[in-house]
């Protein structure tokens, strides 16, 4: 497959959009043109890339091998109804949208799900990034695998119902944890501690996962069964009962997977 | 200060003792005994360092600069208060325990505290491991200051009720975290997916610390608001209940930090 030949539309011109569309370029793949309904956020990504842009389906270049939407997951539906008909592969790249969403619309169509999380303006590389693919035929499905192939070593089939758990999963490792880092730099604060501090503590416990899996890697009062550290610390959180709450969810259910499973 | 001059004992051989005794010795610290009550513990570490080691602390070495305490809470205690009177410098290394547990038996005492996870067979780094130094008396905070700056350029003071909030914080960044590993994981195993794919969003997640606020990093559908796929998720919990459970209460946590705050 030779990516010059390539005419890639990214529908769609948001963190991911930006992040997949300056990959697909940087290994020759030719994008021909941007869609967003924000003629802003269209104009910027098009001049990042040196290619038109339209704010209108209409003027929508029909003759694409690969259009990639790259839409929040209420704008995903409107946009596909919109869309005309054409015979290349239209792809959505959301965990939780089944791929059938384009079922009624057009021919060729699929899913390609970075498995991570894009800044604008932090430039992401794919090269080790999960890429789970999924394709209503043959001829799709090698398309996708080939392209996502050129730019993460790490490609793989998914359906829809797996992808979905991939993105459940995700929360948890992710945005759950990264909340939990909003309670712990809240704390310190209150003790005019910089967040700073847990940097080495942080990057300790996600490097042991290297080596550890995560049950393994389980350290803490609660696993030690330390009551009395427990109610310390439920003490200091007095004056949080939102934050005691959890601390108590949380320690309960290590304690109880520690006693159930070892 | 030389350091081939101050002569440390180590009362306690667990991970942390072994890693502090380590890097202490790199630094040419004259470590002279270990103790511990476990005769096998004792002995390992000891041999490691090529210096003798006991099990009584009848046989305790008195006339040592420094005597860290690196032991379990409950252990703590109990060893204080056996231990012999001496002039040298005693101190613990636990989050949560005041500095004053010493008080009855000692006369130059504190803290020393690496703010950091310890495991037996990955030596760690203290280089920037934050140490949290408080003591009794101003040439003990000294001693201790230029002890704990010979292993790491991240030294602080702090009291026994700041160290609490560390300790708090700590177990928020790093222990719930791990503890949703653990479910991330056990999610993806259902779909037969390796934890794997999930390295490089957790890798991310914690790179974005660098440069972000962690609730200035926070992603996800309930940031996001988006309750449909929220509802979706819940829907693939319905077996969990306690996952499920967690999964509203962390949700609910973002959407109110979020409407509340910004």
């Amino acid at each position: 497959m030779d990516a010059s030949k390539m005419n890639i539309v990214l529908v769609g011109a948001g963190n991911l959009a930006t992040n997949l569309a300056m990959a697909l370029q940087a290994q020759r793949y030719n994008i021909v043109q941007v869609f967003s309904r924000t003629e802003a956020a269209a104009h910027q990504l098009a001049d990042q890339l040196g290619v038109p842009c339209t704010t209108r389906l209409t003027d929508l270049c029909t003759d694409a091998d690969l259009y990639i939407y790259a839409l929040t997951d209420e704008a995903l539906p409107v946009v596909i109804n919109n869309m005309p008909r054409t015979n290349g592969i239209h792809v959505h790249t959301a965990g939780s949208m089944p791929m059938h969403i384009f079922a009624e619309k057009q021919t060729n169509y699929g899913v390609f799900y970075p498995f991570q999380t894009c800044s604008k303006h932090k430039r992401v590389d794919f090269g080790d990034v999960p890429i789970f693919i999924e394709a209503n035929n043959q001829q799709t499905a090698d398309f996708l695998y080939n392209t996502a192939n050129s730019i993460s070593k790490n490609v793989y089939f998914a359906n829809s119902e797996d992808r979905k758990y991939l993105h459940l999963s995700g929360v948890f490792a992710n945005n759950f944890t990264n909340y939990l880092y909003t309670v712990a730099a809240d704390l310190l604060a209150e003790r005019h501690l910089p967040f700073a501090v847990l940097q080495p503590l942080i990057r300790e416990g996600v490097g042991k996962l290297a080596t550890l899996s995560p049950i393994e890697a389980q350290t803490g009062p609660a696993v030690r069964g330390d009551h009395s550290v427990m109610s310390e610390h439920l003490r200091l959180l007095a004056d949080h009962p939102a934050w005691a709450q959890l601390y108590q969810t949380l320690s309960e259910a290590i304690e109880r997977q520690h006693t159930t499973t070892h």
